[in-house]
Parts: structure tokens; sequence; C-alpha cells
């Protein structure tokens, strides 16, 4: 019998595991491979022009019949523009992130979109519910790329987004693992969202270099960085310790930005300049010890969730 | 049939609940709560003089034939008296933080007593199990009080250090429930350390202010704070802040030491005072609704541990 909850039936999918779109690394590819496999993979449009999603968009189609997404960080300058072809091109998931709910969630909806929003505290999350979303993504601390304020990790916050919203919740941060799937499901999660796992495989469009310095962290590599500005979880290096010694100095939020300057994460992650270059990664990086097709990802986690779930 | 694991058989006790030794809350009355209610308690003797202990301990004693521990910061400065009490009053089981847990493991065990070391990464862990000790506390970002310098969370901490140790492993930082005792032990824990929790006891000597103040805090009221020099996660007020804006302001270690003086934690947790005082609290914080009794704490966590593993 084939497993269902309200995440899978919520997007059509086999397995309640999302894959996170992320800047520089999940492309068509990643994507296709990810929704192919039974789970839901997402485009990370945060890294991409107008015309280069809809190439992607275009790409995944033609590699898959599954359902997949698109990732818009609402900041995004020319938003207008990725709504527009996430419209015509009738994607029917959307996840939205850093920014304010409120504005896109009925205009996609009205076009038959699921809507997500991505979210790092319960607060949020109910203003996620208010808006009208279909479900959340609550984000924990040790979550890679950005990150919420208030620096709840996932154990503490999952319970209580749980708690404060009806609609389904999805677990981000710490997750690489089906035994962190299971933890994750066991405090409240309906699903579960993985980005650093699927930044090591093939399919993802991230830099060898950024892949393989991934492979080689270790426990406390990773830190939230740019907390002054918008805080941001990195891969330690030596953009990341000038940062470092900037704040330690008492630089103000100005200076940060101009020490990060621009195009510093697609230097990093996709370029592979791994010493300036902005690494975004999670926690769980460091426990992430071999490049796998995508596929087999979904499968070992999903394999070790239920066999798990099953001993517990 | 009782319950039995690794922990509840190397420490004689019921459930593998430890009540975690807190300074300033944690004396005799919540000592034996716990382990009269089947879990361990543990007198927080970091903020005990060497007589105090003593007759924390000849109290405890008094008010409970069942076994409990003694947690001593290995940093406190007279600790050879503390060692030499805990000796001659023959206590099964001493739980160390913050220190080298080679100089006094040996000693201790020498006399019978079991020695458990507190550690927030794999590599102290394993440091741990080399100098011999029985198990050991895997501590995550997450926890209130003292904690480590990589921010490593319960939900990725904890099963790196099952991995990287033999010796049965505590889970430590948000846990405050049964699904987040059963989430900890999916992720590899043999047991979990609660502390918050238990000082919203009537037993906890904490001030009725600071427990008052753990009653109504909200989500992303505790920060991690004084990282230039020992960092210690506290709920939010007007001492967190000044240091707050001190090291936003380039304060270093010396101005840090000079703000945060002496006796603040005193103040805060034993003394009540909410504005000036250090008050030491997990993330959970915000999920403790109501003063319970430790039993009942107790009893509710396991309870709950217990139905949820079984639907799981």
């Amino acid at each position: 019998m084939q497993y269902q909850n309200t995440i899978t039936k919520l997007f059509n999918i086999q397995y309640p595991i999302i894959q996170a779109g992320m800047i520089w690394a999940s492309g068509w590819r990643l994507a296709s491979a990810v929704s192919n496999a039974g789970g839901l993979g997402l485009l990370g449009a945060g890294s991409m022009y107008p015309d280069v999603l809809k190439e992607h968009i275009l790409k995944c189609k033609a590699n898959t019949n599954k359902p997949f997404g698109v990732n818009i960080p609402l900041l995004y300058p020319d938003i207008e523009k990725h709504i527009e072809t996430i419209i015509s091109q009738k994607i029917p998931i959307v996840f939205t992130s850093a920014g304010n709910p409120k504005i896109w969630t009925k205009i996609l909806q009205d076009h038959g979109i699921i809507v997500v929003h991505v979210v790092s505290s319960s607060l949020f999350a109910q203003k996620a519910e208010i808006a009208g979303c279909n479900a959340i993504v609550a984000e924990g601390f040790e979550a890679g790329g950005h990150n919420g304020r208030e620096e709840t990790t996932s154990m503490v916050l999952i319970p209580q987004v749980k708690e404060a919203v009806t609609i389904p919740v999805i677990a981000a941060g710490g997750i690489a693992t089906g035994k962190q799937m299971l933890a994750a499901m066991v405090l409240g999660a309906d699903g579960v969202q993985i980005g650093s796992r699927f930044i090591c495989t093939p399919e993802a469009s991230s830099h060898s270099n950024f892949k393989e310095a991934i492979l080689h962290s270790k426990e406390g590599d990773t830190m939230l960085s740019m907390k002054k500005t918008v805080p941001v979880r990195l891969l330690k290096n030596d953009f990341y310790n000038t940062v470092k010694n900037a704040e330690n100095n008492g630089a103000n939020e100005e200076e940060l930005k101009r020490i990060l300057g621009r195009g510093r994460a697609k230097k990093g992650m996709f370029e592979g300049d791994l010493i300036e270059g902005e690494l975004e990664v999670g926690q769980v990086s460091s426990m992430i010890k071999q490049i796998k097709p995508a596929a087999l990802v979904v499968k070992e986690i999903w394999d070790e969730f239920e066999n798990f779930k099953s001993k517990f």
C-alpha cells in the first residue's frame, strides 16, 4: 500500500520529501530527478533571470511528467516577471520565502497554484496561514542559507509551529537522513524539505569545488553570519572570517553590505571560489560524505525513515 | 514489563529521564522529587559552597532512597572540596561539565562512582570516552545556560555524537515534552537530560519571578549571549540588551566580563531580579506554560513518550 499523508496528497507525490529550491544549485536537472524519484523537486528561481527560469521550466517539463514547483524569494527584484512565467507555464506549486506572503498568495491561487511559504517562527506561520497559504515550511536555525533572527532550532520550532497553525507543516533544517526525517515527523511535521543533502548530487548545478568542500566539512564548520543584515548560514572560509572579524569589531549593517558586495553567492557556489565566495549550506553538511544521484538520496532517506519507523 | 535500556541500567532508574543539575535551581527538593518519580535527580553543585553541597546531599538522602547524582562544573574554584564530599558521601553518580574530564574521571571511578561528562560536539564526546567516562550528555545549541561554541543543534548533534562514541548518549537541549524525548531517542539518544522544564516546578529553588518569566516567555525570547567569553543562553532582559549593545559595538572579552561582573546569575535566578540579573534557560522556555510538581513533569513526559512511540 502506498504511503499517503496531507503532504503527499497536497502535492500529488509519492513521498513527503521536498527538495529545497536553492540558488545556484537546483535547476531543472535536480528538480526533475527528485520529482521523478517520487519527491517534490523545486527550481530555485532566486538566482535565475526571468528567461533562465523559463528555460529551466521547459527543460524540467521535458524531463518529468511528475509535479514540480518553483521557489521564489519574494524580495527578488524582477518578481513580476517570475510570477508571470509561473502562471503562463501552469506551474502547479510555488514555494515563496523571504518576504510577505500577503502580496502574491491569492494571485497565484487564483490560477490554481498551490502556495507554500517558508517561515522561521510560529508568528510568521500564523501570518502565512492568514494570508491563505496551503502549507508552510518551518525552517530551523540549523538550515543553510538565509535564516530567521530568533535562531529557534528545529527541535523547538516544529512542535510550536505545528500547534500554531492548522495547515500542513513541512520541516526544514537539520534533515539529511531518514532518522532525522522521522524525528521531524515525530515533532509534528507532515513532510520535510531537504537542501544541503541534494547539493551533493551530480544533478545539482553547484560547482564541484563546493560539493567537495561539503563532503570534507566537519562539525562546527558552518556558522550563522551577517546577523546585522540578512542572517545566512555559511561554510566557514576566508570570506566568512573577514565578515566575522568586522562583526567582532562592531561593523554596522552598511559596512557588512560593503564587504558582501555583489555576486558572492554565485562566485562561491556556482563558480567554485572557496576562498572569497559565499558558501551557503546547513549544519548537516558534516554528515554528508558522498556524492549520490538525487534519486538514490530520496530512496535512501525514505527507506531509512520507513525501516526505522517500524523498529521504534 | 518495566522499560529498560542502557541508561536505566547504568543509573539503576526507572525512566531514562535525567533532571539537569542547574545552578540556583536544583537543590535537594528537586533532585529527590525527580529520583522518587523514577528519573535521575541531580544536585547542581556549581552554585553551592562545599558545606552547602554537603547539606543538600544529606537532605537528598533523607528524602529519597533512590539513586541521585551531583553535577559539578569542572572549573568550580573549590572543586577538590566538592570531590571530597562526593566521595565521602558515597554519591553513586557524578555529571561533570565545563572542563577537561581527564582530571577527575578515574579518581571518581576508583571510588565506584559513575561519571558522565557534558559535551557539545562529537570531538569532545570522543575525548570523554577516551578519558573513561561511562556516558556522555550531548548538549545542543538550544539548551539553556552555558553552551558550546560550534552552535550545533540537537537535531544535527545527536546522530553525529551517537556515531562517534560507543558509550551511551544522553541528549540535552530542546527537550521538554514526550514528543521531543521521542525525537531525541529516534536521533540516537539513549536517554534525555531536561533542564528548563524542571525549573517550573514548586521543588526548584529558583525565584518565583524567574519561574513566572519562563511561563510568560515567547518564541525567540532566549538568545545565546557572551560569545566572546563563555557562551550562555539567556532569557532576554535589560542585562541581555546591555551585553548585546556592547557586543554590537565591538566590546572585547574584558569589557564583557566587566559588564557581567559577579553574582549576576544568583541575582537573576535566585533573587528574582528580572531586570539586571542573568536568567539562564533554554529555547523550550516558550513551551512551558504551567508550574507542576516535578513528579508530574516526569510522568507526563514519560506517558507522552510511551503513547506517542506506540502511535508512530
